[in-house]
């Protein structure tokens, strides 16, 4: 078993490397701020939903992958007006950005794994943390924090220098106004967001 | 690069293998309907996104990473009644699943790795493949097709069977109402259904 679960965990952390992730040890389960804050920190991308405005799927939910980065909590993108979650937004801003640790951010994420050990670990395990950020999403073009969330963005995702210009992208935020976090069982955390902004990496 | 690419890819494989996923090569982009089902056929987990009802969120969109099982191109789940997004869904039963090639689908996951080559890759490009399903979400029991819907389940997700019995556990399935897909430049396709389950793997 030993021998096991170290080939295991090294194909876990390999994994981590390959999906060019942060690799790190996830904080203790009972330290729910700091283990909400690790996911957003050490995630590259995460699913916003949004409330559907395409035309037969009206007030219908709709999830897509987008691109992320973290400045002090603060979930950062780099987006196309084009894109149908920005038209969705333009009509309702109110998104949640949806984090799974298997999405391969840490070693532990052998949780999530379905062949470890003895097939034990699983997506839907509530030992393979799910985070979910509710709020407004905003664009933050021409505000003071711009610069800085266009660093953070373009530091962790080095492909966006290179996308078309002519795509009316523009850097947006979500304003944080619930945090919803499973990583063990006995249910959901909501976690309060001065506990999640107070937590320092 | 030859060199650099061939390292890159055998991590990719590794790192598909360590996912617990299946390993095969994304069908071409013309093949839409292809690339769908290959998508809900070899992804363990995707985002089922529904529109909330808790308290002081109702209304918001509220999206929760979800297992699945593939049969006949119908993703089917092995969800609890206590789970939030069934709460949701008990009283609006629209959802969305949300799937990405960067959950390391594929050989071709290397698109969506933000170190893939010189930084070209990224979860957020078009050619890192995003799959949307909407529908109905309905629960199966009792009806004729939860055998094999079961067994699909646990075959896929081994753990499921160990899962305690007081958590009001069902199957359940997307009927599908709408099929969204990027996986080149140009925006988004939409599959006809009838064209998606004709696809045989």
């Amino acid at each position: 078993m030993m021998f096991r679960n170290t080939i295991t965990l090294a194909l876990g952390l390999v994994a981590t490397f390959a999906a060019g992730n942060v690799i790190n040890e996830p904080p203790p389960v009972y330290q729910k701020a700091n283990t909400a804050r690790w996911m957003v920190n050490s995630s590259t991308w995460g699913v916003i939903s949004t409330i559907s405005t395409r035309k037969g799927m009206e007030g219908s939910p709709f999830g897509n992958p987008n691109s992320i980065a973290d400045v002090g909590g603060i979930p950062y993108f780099f987006v196309s007006a084009l894109d149908q979650s920005m038209t969705d937004i333009y009509s309702d801003s109110r998104v949640s950005l949806t984090l799974s640790e298997a999405q391969g951010v840490s070693e532990n994420a052998a949780a999530c794994t379905i062949s470890y050990p003895n097939g034990a670990g699983d997506p839907e395990s509530p030992v393979c943390s799910r985070l979910v950020i509710s709020g407004t999403f905003v664009n933050i073009s021409g505000t003071d924090e711009e610069a800085t969330a266009s660093k953070a963005l373009f530091a962790k995702h080095p492909a966006m220098s290179a996308w078309p210009t002519d795509h009316d992208w523009f850097v947006g935020k979500i304003s944080i106004v619930d945090i919803w976090l499973i990583d063990i069982y006995g249910g959901a955390s909501i976690i309060a967001a001065e506990d999640y902004y107070a937590i320092k990496l």
